[in-house]
């Protein structure tokens, strides 16, 4: 019964720090936040509403012993935000349920831990004013860190970006550039000194959230799909849902400093955009303050093949990669 | 790697399992489903819409070994469906994170479990005309089963019912029986039989999605909040939300058939409404066909007090019980 009680404080000591980490900015739409069985949500008239959700689980999308807790706290978020940023939806609130091991709830340390997850997670939802409106506490079983979070978003209606969108003779565009999160984490893994400062596109990527909203409203692309399995995948994805196939070039590709062309092919959690727009449109260099690389264009018929930067073309096959799944 | 390959074949069968149940019954607000970054649901013009997420973890809120798969499905759903209910808000669609242990993925008798699992949650959404509209999928870590729902209903707007619209005065209500559930869960635990068909209120709670979408279409309740901790917590929640006390009688309380008086006070997991509403409302004994009871009033100050049913009164402590708290 001491168990029970534990919990019960931590429970709500819990909810109180969502709460109040919640309440420093109520979102536009958010008509009634943390508190009640639900959230209620106002979206702006004539717009619709998206819902994405994603599990970020210890051991197999991030690992307490190679991520600080602000930047688990920081992805959990930026997973979903990014879901947004591919529709090109504006955030309206975020829901977070959070299952916490016994170590975490009742030790100083795990206080610590969950102070920095929060922060982390805080930080990015402030940048996006993404007011944190729900979700669930538990203590975990299998002494595991446990989340999934659901984001919330609107857009006008029936201007969401599909990933089905897309048509033949369509050119390809991502922003930012490649690889950089696959780098940053192979040099976690080999135990390699992290740079303090600068980007941090594994640890700390950002979601391209102004980018997917500005392709909206200056109605330049077709489709789009952001880049969290990895190049070769989601365009994979892409093609297969708008029934297309389509043709990239190894020396265009955007690849981030350090980083190897496969990495920048296969390595995933960029959480780049990856859109379409047909030749007539004028796509900018920078939009949203973020550079734009077109790097092939959609062809009629099924899959995707890449010229090499010395001739030659070959098939890319979906190779993204799972971290983590092999352990 | 072959765990990856084994892993990733099981990913895609399931997102076709659950794809293939999502479809069969659409939506009218779904406008997007399964299949892209997001789903797109479009809420009746003039309505707010409404997000709740639950956990259903293995070792918290269901065990293997005492819930066949199907009642582990519907409990999922039937926790989101009944947070709904509690403000009165029509579903619109759930979402549902599942993760799931190797062991599930890759055995024959895995297999039967996850049709189980989704038979139970899609005859319950079909009772209610709910798509699954997305989620996210993970092989477990831990080797336990964790889901997280999410559900989305409307209500026109400002008319959604809350904990906090009781006031002094206002009588108090509850749909159904209670202490059913906890009665059937201490014969399960006690590895008593369980009869055969008629009612589950553990195993196959009916969540009173109608009874609250009517109290909200006839006007009758000023506030409410669904019996998921036990009348004596959920109670204590709605009074400190309304900032009011509540008096309630023993006498009054619609025990379930072979449950005991603390099981209905404190038993939580039945899943019933509780309501408030003027005494100039005339409540009528039934809503959407489910029997309502008068068990006492909101009064002035805090703190709920229950009269015995042979005299006196004493202070009603919320002591709704976490299940499986204790292992």
């Amino acid at each position: 019964m001491l168990g029970v009680v534990k919990m019960r404080i931590g429970e709500l000591e819990l909810i109180e720090q969502i709460r109040a980490g919640a309440g420093a900015r109520r979102g536009a739409g958010l008509a009634l936040g943390i508190g009640d069985d639900c959230a209620i949500l106002r979206p702006p008239k004539g717009h619709e509403v998206l819902v994405t959700t994603d599990f970020s689980l210890e051991g197999r999308h991030f690992r307490r012993d190679w991520h600080p807790a602000d930047s688990i706290g920081h992805r959990a978020l930026a997973r979903g935000l990014s879901d947004l940023a591919a529709m090109g939806a504006r955030p309206m609130a975020a829901f977070l349920s959070l299952a916490l091991p016994d170590e975490i709830l009742t030790s100083r340390t795990g206080r610590r831990w969950v102070d920095g997850f929060f922060a982390g997670l805080g930080k990015l939802a402030g940048e996006f004013e993404v007011p944190l409106a729900g979700g669930d506490t538990a203590e975990a079983p299998g002494g595991l860190v446990l989340a999934d979070i659901v984001l919330v978003g609107s857009a006008p209606v029936g201007r969401s970006l599909r990933r089905s969108g897309g048509r033949a003779g369509d050119l390809l565009y991502v922003t930012g550039s490649l690889g950089g999160s696959a780098e940053e984490l192979a040099r976690i893994a080999g135990g390699g000194e992290l740079k303090r400062g600068g980007e941090h596109p594994h640890l700390y990527p950002a979601p391209r959230v102004r980018s997917g909203m500005e392709l909206v409203k200056r109605k330049l692309a077709t489709a789009a799909i952001d880049l969290s399995d990895g190049l070769s995948t989601d365009l994979a994805h892409l093609c297969a849902e708008s029934r297309v196939g389509a043709e990239v070039s190894e020396s265009a590709m955007p690849v981030s400093a350090g980083a190897s062309l496969d990495q920048a092919l296969n390595g995933g959690e960029d959480y780049e955009l990856l859109f379409t727009a047909p030749p007539r449109i004028k796509v900018p260099p920078k939009i949203a303050g973020v550079a734009v690389t077109q790097i092939g264009r959609l062809v009629r018929g099924s899959g995707v093949s890449i010229f090499g930067a010395e001739g030659g073309r070959r098939a890319l096959e979906p190779r993204g990669w799972e971290h983590f799944r092999g352990e």
